[in-house]
């Protein structure tokens, strides 16, 4: 598509060559159990063809993660087949959108010991599949069939340009703020919409604090008058 | 308030004492021109009162940074006072929401060399103003005059602890591909509106990354018939 995914940063600094460092804890990657991360699911068929998919993974211990996966997605039938992953960090918002819109070229593939994972990776981490259970989901777009897949960690590989993993929790707080300086100029129903949405997000991926925080933004904006 | 803001992270690692190691560039927070960050601008009376608000900050070079300050606020009539403040960097909720419910209180600042800021803040640097320009904005929520502060950097100090500095720009896109995901479940109308309120943020906020992805996602849902 004419975009160099390669290339991460304005100034032509590129990722190709990073050194990766051998981890033992997701702690080392600021991975915080019961909390949610925006990450890349690299998984792969039988003929080693690469997919790589925007995934929220809930981190569940010190070397175990949980992925909710849809029905339909090569994700889940590539983890379903081969019962291994890689879980890949990055902050590039081109490869987000190339992997939702389309599908990554395989030169956006490296492996390591039989792993396919995103190549240029700030950090990636290989999983194997312990258990899978299914269930239906109700929720406002209807029922659906979710595969719970609960995963072990085998390597954690840190590279040298690594900053954090992407949780959504703090921007619903921030956007929540955001919202709350501007109460005087919304509408009221458009504004408690707008922040019991960033509440359920904050709920979902976020920790004590972020949790907290938005507790307080509510309790501040009841007392105003606004429900 | 009950919250101890000074304790980090749950699993009680506190950031007195840190270390931090002066720095020559913006850069080395990997902040880059152009681009708008969220952060906490420090500022303080006469009397060396502390005042801190959450405060988008425009990186307008290695060495540069330009504020947009609404007046009636301590932030403006402390900068316009003393010409001097700091920009403060923490990844912490619940410093952004207590700074914009309330105020916080004085054991939350420490002082460097005449400065003011946010003790135990992942990074802070310190700023002089250079130059002040009023103008008139106008937007959805009528007149308004805005204080154009432009400052240079003086000192630059980056903690042990330091990730990044929050930019929402990655944050617009994530939620726009999870809002694309959604399509065929949401109220056009809405989804539209969602994804022009996220490319505003991208494109005042982000960098050409940001704003290239916005272009893909809303290029693919037109082509699809939204619009």
């Amino acid at each position: 598509m004419g975009i160099d995914l390669k290339r991460k940063h304005e100034d032509g600094v590129s990722s190709e060559g990073t050194g990766y460092t051998a981890e033992s804890s997701l702690r080392v990657l600021d991975m915080v159990p019961g909390q949610l991360y925006e990450t890349i699911v690299v998984s792969w068929d039988e003929s080693m063809g690469g997919n790589a998919a925007p995934i929220g993974v809930l981190c569940t211990g010190e070397r175990s993660v949980t992925l909710y996966l849809y029905p339909g997605t090569h994700t889940l039938e590539n983890i379903l087949g081969n019962r291994i992953f890689t879980v890949n960090v990055t902050l590039d918002p081109l490869i987000f959108t190339e992997a939702t819109l389309g599908e990554l070229g395989h030169e956006m593939f490296s492996s390591h010991r039989g792993y396919l994972h995103l190549r240029g990776a700030d950090a990636f981490f290989t999983a194997e599949v312990e258990s899978v259970k299914k269930v239906v989901r109700t929720d406002s777009y209807g029922e659906t069939e979710i595969h719970i897949v609960n995963a072990g960690i085998k390597e954690i590989l840190r590279g040298e340009d690594f900053r954090m993993v992407l949780n959504r929790g703090i921007y619903a707080v921030i956007e929540s703020l955001i919202n709350y300086t501007r109460a005087g100029f919304m509408d009221p129903h458009d504004l408690m919409d707008r922040i019991r949405e960033m509440n359920r997000v904050a709920r979902k991926v976020g920790g004590p604090r972020e949790r907290e925080a938005m507790k307080m933004i509510i309790r501040e904006l009841e007392s105003k008058g606004f429900k």
